[in-house]
Formats: C-alpha cells, sequence, structure tokens
C-alpha cells in the first residue's frame, strides 16, 4: 500500500441508543475530507468534516434515525420527517416530494419517497491504485412485488486532500415491465457556510416561486435572513449549463469566505428548487439546494407535467455530482467566475413574481 | 459506597425472542421494591415486584414489545393496542386519548400518542450519597422536522426499602414556535390487588361517566366485579386537593389488605380517568388510575375544551407524581384516611348520571 | 443418539444486511431435504433444496425481510408485497385475502394479515427416539388488546431421508370472547418444477376465474406458460377427497420428470385457490397452490360468503398438510394416480367460464 493509498481510510461503526440503535455509520476519510455514509438509509450522507469544520446542518431530528423509527407510511405521508437530518439525502425512486393522494385522501405516495430509508443490501470499498482515490459503492432496492424493482447502485467517490466528494449513481429497473421514476438530491447545509447575509448563486435560466409564501420573498430569493421563527419558502428553477449540460450551484457565506458548490448535468437532471429553511435554529436553520428530475410536488401533477423518467426493462439511468467545499475568498470567488461564465452570453435570469401554475404544488396550503 | 447506597441496585439486560427482541430492561431494586423500566418504550415501567409479589396486570399481548412491532400509523389509529402490557405507561405528548381523523377518515393522532413507542436517546443513573436514593434519568424526544419537538426528561427515584416510587417528568418545547402538549399516566393494575369487591376511593369532586357503557355501571362506579366477559367502563373525574394541589387516588383489595395509591398535583394534573377492564383474565382483568392534562378524548375535542398545554418555546412544565403501595391493613387504612381527610370540609361528590356532552368522547360508539 | 437421530439436523443463524439484518434462519436438514425456517416470519419456510436442487422461486424481493422493514399498514394495504418472497408462508389469522377498506376508504384489513410478518415468540425442537423424526415447534401470538388474541402454534415434522416434510399447525383463540380466523397456505414454486408446458393436477370439483382476466385463460387453467410480461391470473376451486377429507394437488414439469405436491384435508381447508402468476423471471415467474379456508377476497366479502372460522374461547382448530417433492417419472406418474383415484367414480369437474359473483373479489380491477 502506498502512501496515497493510505492517505483514503473507511471504516464502519455500528451506532447505539435512542432511534440511532443499529444503525451503520460508513466512516470515508481522504486526509482532510471526512464524511459518515448511511448504508441503511439509502446510502445517504449524514455529516462531512471539512479541515475538522462540521458542514451539515443541525436537525432538531436526533439522527441518524434507524429506519425501523421512520413511520413512512403514516396516513399523513409526512412520517419521512421524523428521519430527515442528513447533509445529503436522495428523495425517491417512485416518488419524491409533497405527500400524494387519491380522491378519498388515501395516501398514494408518502413525501419524499422510500429511498432514504431503505438499507443497502450490500456495500464495497475499493482503492485506485494509481489515484488513490477510495469509492464506496452500494445497492439499493426500492421494490414492491407486482409493482417497481428499482435499484440504486450508488457510488460515493473521494481524493486523498480533495474538498469534496463525487457522486455517480445509476438507477436501473430489474423489472420486466417499464417504470418511471423520480429523482432529487436533497443537499443541507446549515452554518457555518449558511446565515444571515449568505447568498445563493447560479446560473438561473427562470425562477419562480412554488406558493404565496415563496413569492413574498421573491425579491430576496437567493439572499438569506437570520434564524428566526418563520415558514419555508421554495423555488423551482431552470439553470443554462455547458453545452455538455454540466451546471452548479453555489452556497456562499456572509463574508465571502467560506462555499459549497453542487455540480450536475442538467440533462439528467433538468430541475432545480432552492429551499431556504431560515427557521430558528432549534428547528433546523437549513437550505436545500436540490438538484432534481423533477420539482418536488405530488408524484401525479408531476406526472402530468411529463417529469418522470421513463425506465424500459432493463434500463439504466446515470446521475453524476460533484460536491465541493471552497475555504477562503479566493476559492470561493473562483467558484463565483465558474457560474458566471455559464451565465455570459445567455440571456438575463427570467425571475416570475408569482406561483406559476404549470409548475406550482397541487394542493399546496399557500 | 455506605450501606444505604448498596441498598439500591441497577442493571440492564436486553431481551430476547418474538416481540421483544432487542428490548432494553432497566432493572431498579431498592432492597424490597424491584421494578423493570423499558428506556425503548418511553421510560415505560413493564412490572414492579413488592417482597417478590407481582404487581402489575396480566397483558394479552406478550409484552415488552420493541416499539419497531408496534403499527402506531395503522389507518385504525389503533395500533398501539399491539404494544400495551405495562404497569405505568405514558399516553402524549403531542396527544393522548382516543384515534382522531379528519373528515376524510384519514388518521391525525393515534391513539394514546408515540411517546409511549419511543426510546429514550440516553440514561442516567444517579445514587444520592446522603439518602441513599436511586434516581434514573432518560430523555425522550418526541420529534417530527417541521413539526412538533417536545423532550421529555423522566425521573424515576426509589429509596431504600420504600414500598414505592416517585416520577419527575419535565416536558419541554425545544421548538422555536409556540406548542401545545397532552399527558396521561396510564397506571394499570391487576391482581391481587384488583378483584372482585375491590374499590377505588378518590376524593371525588364531580365524576361522570364517558358513554352510555359506563352510564349502566354508575351505581357502582367505584367498586369492581369479578372477571367475566365485558366491555370496559371509563369515567371522567375532577378532584379534591390539598391547598398546594396534591391529591391522590387509591385502589383497594376486597379484603382491604392490600392497596396501590397514586399521588400528584391536580395543578399539574387536573384530569382523572377512571378505566374499568374488568374483562376475562385472557383479555386482560385491569384498572387504570389515570391523571392527565386532559381527558383521553380525541384531541381535536379536548382542545376544544381548552385541555391541551400551551407551552412557549422553550418552556418546560413538570410533572411530580408517587406512587405507592400499602401492605396490611393498617396500612390501607391510612391511605384510606389520607383521601378522607382531602374529602372533609368539603362538597359531596357530584356523580352525574349519564355522559356529559363538554366531555365525552367525540364520536365515541357508546 | 442412534444414527436415525443423527440424520436430521437443526441449526440457526442470524441473517446481516439489507432489508435482512437480524432475521433468523432455522435450517432443518434429513440428510436429503435441507428447509430454511423463518420464526420471524410466522415460522414461514423461505426456500428447500432436495438432493441440493434449490426449491422455491426466485422473487424480485431480496428476502428474507425482516417484519420490521415490511410496511404492513400502508395505507394501500399492499405492504405486505415489500416482504414476500417464501416457498410457503401464511395468510391470516385474522383475515387474508385482498385488501379490505372501510367505506370511507380506511384500510380494515392488509393484503394476507399480520401472521407473516410476526415473529414466533419461541421456538422447540424434538427429535423423535424411535423414527428419528425432528420437529420444530414455534408459538406465534397475533393479538391487539381489546381485540382479537389467536395463536398459531405451527409444527414443522421431517423425517430421515424423505422427500418432503409435514406442517401441523394449530389455531387457538385464546380470547375470552368467541372470534373468527381465517387461513391459507400460500405455497409457491418455480422453476425447476415451473417452466412452460408445467402442469397442475387437481381433483376439482368446481372451478372458476376469478376475474375477466383469469377467464380469459379458462381453457389453459391447468396449463402454464413461459415467463412473459403478463399479468397474474387466479383460479377458485372445490375438490374431491377421499372419504376422510384428505385431497391433494400436484405441480408437473413438463417433461413429467419432477413434481411437487401438496396434502391436505378439505374438512379442514374446504377451499383451494390457484395463483398463476406466469410474469418474467424478474418480476417473479410463480405459481401458488394455496389451500384455504376461504378463497383470498376482501375479509367482509368472504364473511358474507360464510367463509370464515369460529372458534369459541379457547377454542383450538388443527391444520395438517404434506408436502413431497417427486423425483423421477415414476414418482411423479404415482402422484398423478393418486389424483385419478380421488376423481374416479367422481362427477367431471365442472369448469366455469366466468367469474362467479358469490365467489368473486369484491372491488377486483378485473
Amino acid at each position: 500500500m502506498d502512501a496515497k493509498q493510505s492517505a483514503c481510510t473507511f471504516k464502519t461503526s455500528i451506532l447505539r441508543g435512542g432511534r440511532r440503535e443499529g444503525v451503520e455509520a460508513a466512516e470515508v476519510d481522504n486526509g482532510r475530507l471526512r464524511l459518515v455514509l448511511l448504508p441503511q438509509r439509502g446510502m445517504g450522507i449524514w455529516k462531512a468534516w471539512l479541515d475538522g469544520v462540521e458542514l451539515g446542518w443541525r436537525s432538531p431530528v436526533p439522527g441518524p434515525v434507524h429506519p425501523a423509527f421512520v413511520p413512512l407510511d403514516d396516513p399523513s405521508g409526512l412520517g419521512w420527517l421524523e428521519g430527515f437530518d442528513e447533509l445529503l439525502c436522495r428523495c425517491g425512486l417512485q416518488s419524491n416530494g409533497a405527500p400524494d393522494f387519491d380522491d378519498k385522501g388515501r395516501l398514494l405516495y408518502p413525501l419524499h419517497g422510500r429511498i432514504a430509508n431503505l438499507p443497502a443490501e450490500e456495500m464495497q470499498c475499493r482503492w485506485d491504485d494509481h489515484t488513490g482515490a477510495l469509492s464506496v459503492t452500494g445497492d439499493v432496492h426500492e421494490v414492491r412485488f407486482h409493482h417497481q424493482h428499482l435499484r440504486l447502485r450508488s457510488t460515493l467517490t473521494v481524493r486523498p486532500g480533495e474538498g469534496g466528494f463525487a457522486i455517480h449513481d445509476e438507477v436501473t429497473n430489474l423489472s420486466g415491465w417499464p417504470a418511471t421514476m423520480q429523482l432529487l438530491y436533497h443537499y443541507n447545509l446549515g452554518p457555518p457556510v449558511l446565515g444571515a447575509g449568505a447568498s445563493v448563486i447560479a446560473p438561473i435560466m427562470e425562477l419562480s416561486p412554488r406558493n404565496r409564501r415563496a413569492a413574498e420573498g421573491i425579491d430576496r430569493w437567493d439572499l438569506y435572513d437570520a434564524p428566526a421563527a418563520t415558514t419555508e419558502q421554495v423555488y423551482f428553477a431552470s439553470m443554462h449549463a455547458q453545452p455538455d449540460g454540466r451546471t452548479m450551484a453555489l452556497l456562499k457565506s456572509a463574508d465571502g469566505a467560506l462555499g459549497a458548490s453542487v455540480h450536475w448535468n442538467r440533462s439528467q437532471l433538468p430541475c432545480f428548487t432552492l429551499w431556504k429553511n431560515t427557521n430558528t435554529l432549534d428547528d433546523g436553520y437549513v437550505t436545500g439546494l436540490e438538484p432534481g428530475t423533477n420539482f418536488p410536488n405530488p408524484r401525479t401533477f408531476e406526472a402530468e407535467c411529463g417529469r418522470t423518467v421513463a425506465l424500459v426493462p432493463g434500463e439504466t439511468r446515470s446521475f453524476d455530482l460533484d460536491f465541493a467545499f471552497h475555504v477562503g475568498a479566493d476559492n470561493v470567488r473562483g467558484a463565483v467566475s465558474a457560474i458566471e461564465a455559464l451565465r455570459k452570453s445567455s440571456e438575463p435570469a427570467r425571475i416570475l413574481r408569482s406561483p406559476q401554475v404549470g409548475r406550482r404544488s397541487v394542493g399546496d396550503p399557500d
């Protein structure tokens, strides 16, 4: 084992106590960035520490929570919220978004789907001899006999000394029948990146508020206030991208000295949702940068809008994302410049001031 | 460690098999009274043994049941009943009482709430050097992101050689938003204290039957029949109390030689519910003495009656209860005298013969 | 221990990873036939291997699945399908069959009931000194306080060197109140017995299709096609039997060299359901031979048809089944002859070509 290899380490432990009893924590460390992966929670990433600074957010939920304690099938469709505290969690695979009900009020699709509360069947760890990169792969099956059988094969990669990580996800329809899927990456950041005066920078093509509450804040959609007892604001957007489809978004701290960016491919994930939850610190002061195959409206509505992904039997869709943390003003400015380059020679962002009927949440309480 | 300290012991074990797989049993022993605490079941008390005699009751449910096996979110709202077998279990914190539904028949609040099926995050054990008392404290979080975050900090205390135990509970609103709570102590006794001819003695101010079935037995509301295939009878009452609010209720065995009393503060727990379930021994022959912040009607109804507790952000409410077992006629008579003293110079109990509209269960099947 | 005893072995292990984490696998081996029993899944039988050949089927569900991961109370009533992959699983005890709802669309009885996702409280193993037979007994309680308390006492027996196994089940009403029960044996076979050209042979008295989809295939109800993307076909039947009530059904491979038969008593299990699910191999190519107390329609409908079993307090019903694997054409012909003997001197089978109102599924989507 050479020096490069030894720079990346992997170890697992089993957590004990409360609702985290039995949760496996898989720790990946590249010498600078430490991540805790949660194979039982759909290969989500619980938290990250860069040079010892904790990234992620402080959810009121004392997680990580074992899926057996998450009442996903609560008739309200909101039980998912009892397990939500990750830096990165996936919403899908059959559906994501607000709960969806039939005309009798019976739950069809719970909030954000099942994938974040399904355990990986197995996990594999590989070191690249040349680069020293470490990859962890896990398979999560979202399967109900006579219904869907979708497999998420998720690979997380870290490289020695880098301040970020990469995700390569493959979703395969293992059924002999056609299927549809949805996937949204709920990437959540709180302090120290988030704070009063922090901003989100993104190559917006068009952006609209999800509902009346979001419309109230449309003039400041990209700026963050200090924590306060306030309700969430959600914006739906499309993005400019490079010719190959790559695009990105950045959360920048108020002083410009810290940033977190997410990079993805618009052809894989055409919809970008910005979740501003500048609630009290006790209730979770957090923002979500959320690339997705769709907007997080009830699935039935999104399907009507054509925002599900069709998969023929055996078909695989890939999703490639990079997550980078930027430390120091120069580093942050570099990310800002990259986004400005995406905007250049493009029309200015169209910021719509009211919810768009074709995009907004169906049955949203406003 | 002196002699007094050594009189109280604490040990834990993990139960195996069936639906009790993985349940932690925390045994507290003061030399005379042995209790089994269930940290995973909201710090409930499974059973007690006084001088080797088992107290509690024989539920048909072969518990203690791990919360993962309790279908709390069954659309009927009655899944809680698959885990119910404790001597003392709490009902709350967001709600307790009969299941509550919206106008589409969709479950809003399941029977008796979540707290009895939520695990304590951590448990601490303290010995008092002077008194030899042993205290066990556990924190249980009832939290759903964007919804409530209530924390129960429960402390059980036993003193060397005493035939009882004390509970000090603190419920704190950890959210930055106002909250409401409900809490009811479901204290359940079967044989040997309960039996044909046993009676309940309490300083009743006013008592009414919950429904028609309870009204049938109003003339004998305080007396118990032998086990038989019969349905439960529930009575709602208010109590006289000392000037400081302390009050109590007693279950007395038929021969007067055995008793179990519960002592609480009326200003903390103004509502007293008596649950007479003189069903067959196989189905659970048991009575519940239940001090609560409210009566166990659906939460919506109780809220309309003003029977929820409001908590501003950060606010804590305390609940102090003592539980005593009385062995021998003299000891039991002492408890009876204490209750008579509470009644003295008070008006006689108002026993209402029919269900009171303002108090009875909404949608109760009669 | 003599040679006969040593021919049968029993050992248990705990499975790890994914949704099988913590599942106990109890392996029974008679020297020729190896079975894996699942005490936590209601004493179901996961798979069998005869002379090293795997019997059972390949479900898309990567089981065996721990009950904590099966959302039995999903408002759709179909959560059971996330745990279904056994060779033999019981459907009951309070209900089986299609989900049943009240007039508000609220789930009353989930698909196939709870018994297959309830853990046995304890398991006992006995060797018969004379025959060398090995019996494994487990008790599974289906209990909800104030509702049903039914106990399944299930005994599996294997004899040294035999190509089959026996089940003796006792269901007891442990309540002091009358109860009703339902029980269906979902016995599921895939390749190598099942395949294009395989057939089912049974002493049919009368058979009818469950719905329009099944009616389409009525002329070939007893023949199997190759795997294809097709929907299930279900047939309901009554059987001829010996004077003592014993009857049987056989699945015969296309070449006649392999068979699997199930033997039961018509007075215990009067209803026979044939489930033909010749779906793709990826989705589960499987057929079910299903003796039951009823047909797997919603419970309310079956109760109206008188197809529930009444149990007075303390009453026990027994169910005795034998399962045999037949290797070699002679062996298979023997089983066919036994069925022909049951038909002899009986009227020919009445094959009804359309769904029978009195038998078909209520609310079935056709």
